[in-house]
């Protein structure tokens, strides 16, 4: 019998994926869940999105550029003008969701066994990601007690070797929360530069920004044309993450010309979610202020309640619509399941996303959550109430 | 400034492309041109498909699930039954394309520098995904004289290494037309289980097999399934390239949960794809018996066209809706690129792909083109007479 490979081995899976049958099962016996470990927001998505698609007079289901249709990608770019992002639309290429620019950006810049720096806890799937693609994930430290803030920059430079080809940050950070400074994007700016690194910045959270800050996008940095790759996705600005539209940006010609080949190989990116996705750069402004605010709302009630939890830590995130949170458990995996398998209040329980997998370096994070904000904020207040009672019975 | 990476370097262009920007300067300089050079269809996506989408009722445009979504998995395994084929929906994943569903195969089976053996031509976004995988593509040839059948399997036995994971066929082939019989089919299953090899099968022209041959599946052939990975997709089935759905098939565990892993990096494919797709599934036979009425009819007046011709040679396509084309000219390339370039019958033209991108040894297939029948009956006999007319003034 022929055998798979070493990499599809080492393909980590999903984080919350081993909790996913015990979920099923609680359902099975009549438990209600709040859902608080996954990425996919409640909001609605633009109505003007949806009806483009039901409008739109198509005969032939074509396949588009593969770098995505020539209007849409001059429409990306007047959007990021709007973001005083100023790139031109050959600096873009469409893809199927971030998912795919991640990976069109990684086979680019990177082969195997060369090391990408990424401040940790990160979005799982860049373990995949980078598994898929050979490199190897050298993390950097980022803490709680910091709220997730850059490490010190000479922390980074301890880690560059020969094989060094780039650091990867995600702003605003899933699943920190934290929204990185202009200061903290010029710092890195600098290290790229001096060690010619790429920097790949995941800004698919860009709109997600509270409390006054702005987004810094790596893309309004000096100097950094040839440094820095953006990576991009409609999913959670339009709460339209079934489409699979996503794009890579930059203004290093080598770089979008390389990543175009790969774009070529896979042919073309979906079609009726390049019009939905068309369309929905036509959302007017107040349904953006709209969902901001009850972002806003849900995360300074999920975090006022869980700072009056004993024992439990949290920082206070400044964008996206998750948080890390630090319990007084041993294992945050096991205490996961637990909470599916033995326990509830009134038939109810929760579904938590355990920290260790947005973690690359062994045993850190095993006593954190990942919890995202993205239910109605009477469930959060109920969810969190779970959680506290939970914690006052279980032993690890 | 860094540098992109080696494998970045070495993907392939797609061989269409070269010739793009002349194409586009023969059109602004007013000439038409007949596209034989594509394999976008012109066939009508059913309406059923289209219209589903429009009669959806979406609030929140979500993921679905990494491996697709339950129902439509048991519709597809439902509709391979139809054709003979017995899978259980979760021996399916849904892809994003074919194209994805190959790029997960190639991943889940095969480590940098490992070698998968491919009957020459062949598909060129083969190459494209083997480039991605850092995999060796081993060619071995097929010949136009035999009508690109299976070469003899001595002819592959000679070429297995230690390092080869997998035989890789196209059934019907894209760019030969050829079918396989069910005992070429069966000759291949004898030397994967021989030396342990995996059998992918790209499949995607399953429903485009002409003069009553019924297409035979690697899922059919008895004791593979340890062995088999069928590629399928709904672009070419259902004239609906741009929706971007397809789909990796195995009954070897190993290799779904492996892909699923893949797929799990990705998230989701798309989710209005997804529901064209599954309404696809009740597509009348009907539409299916004009459609190879017509592609029957195109290839029956092409290929006696070309045989017209003085100096070409045509093998006589069996399946899927391509043809190789054999011509007295020294460079395919230069050729493709002098007709945009310099030639025209009343103001028209032809664009026509060259075949050496569709062989990996080199210098093989420089005076082959591959010519698709996706145009209507009348366009196709003006095509060839392009072609005959510029034959006879091109020097090279
Ligand atoms: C940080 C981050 N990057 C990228 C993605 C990929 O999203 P998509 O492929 O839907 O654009 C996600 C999705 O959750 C994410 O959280
Ligand atoms: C032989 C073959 N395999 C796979 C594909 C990929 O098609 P898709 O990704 O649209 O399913 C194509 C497209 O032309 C093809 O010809």
């Amino acid at each position: 019998m022929p055998t798979i490979s070493k990499k599809g081995q080492l393909m980590p899976q999903s984080p919350i994926r081993k909790l996913v049958p015990f979920a099923e099962q609680a359902v099975k016996e009549g438990k209600s869940i709040y859902y608080l470990n996954i990425g996919q927001p409640d909001i609605k998505t633009p109505e003007i999105a949806l009806q483009a698609v039901k409008d739109s007079n198509i005969d032939v289901l074509a396949y588009s550029r593969s770098e995505g249709s020539e209007i849409y990608r001059q429409k990306i770019s007047a959007y990021y003008k709007k973001h005083d992002i100023h790139v031109a639309h050959d600096d873009i290429i469409v893809t199927t969701g971030g998912s795919e620019a991640l990976l069109f950006a990684f086979g680019s810049i990177m082969d195997v066994d060369d090391e990408i720096i990424i401040p940790e806890p990160f979005y799982a799937n860049y373990n995949g990601f980078s598994t898929a693609s050979g490199v190897n994930v050298v993390p950097v430290i980022s803490k709680i007690e910091d709220n997730f803030a850059l490490p010190p920059i000479e922390e980074f430079e301890k880690l560059i070797t020969p094989k060094t080809k780039a650091i990867l940050i995600c702003n605003p950070g899933n699943p920190t929360g934290y929204l990185y400074s202009k200061e903290e994007i010029q710092k890195l700016a600098a290290i790229v530069k001096k060690h010619d690194l790429f920097l790949i910045a995941d800004e698919v959270y860009r709109e997600f920004a509270y409390d006054g800050n702005t987004h810094y996008s790596v893309m309004q940095a000096e100097g950094l044309d040839d440094y820095a790759i953006m990576i991009d996705s409609v999913s959670k600005r339009y709460s339209m993450c079934g489409a699979r539209i996503g794009c890579l940006v930059s203004k290093n010609k080598s770089v979008i010309q390389t990543a175009l080949k790969f774009a070529q190989a896979r042919l073309s990116p979906p079609t009726l979610a390049q019009i939905a996705s068309e369309a929905a750069l036509e959302t007017p402004q107040s349904y953006f202020d709209d969902v901001i605010e009850e972002y806003v709302d849900r995360r300074n009630i999920l975090i006022a309640e869980l700072q009056k939890i004993d024992g439990v830590k949290v920082a206070k995130p400044k964008g996206a619509f998750y948080c890390i949170a630090e319990l007084p458990v041993k294992n945050s995996d096991d205490f996961a399941q637990w909470l599916l398998e033995d326990f509830a209040v009134d038939g109810e329980t929760i579904m938590v996303a355990p920290a260790g997998g947005f973690y690359s370096t062994p045993g850190v994070g095993l006593n954190q959550i990942r919890i995202a904000y993205v239910l109605k904020k009477e469930s959060l207040i109920k969810a969190v109430n779970i959680l506290k009672e939970a914690l006052k019975v279980y032993k690890d």
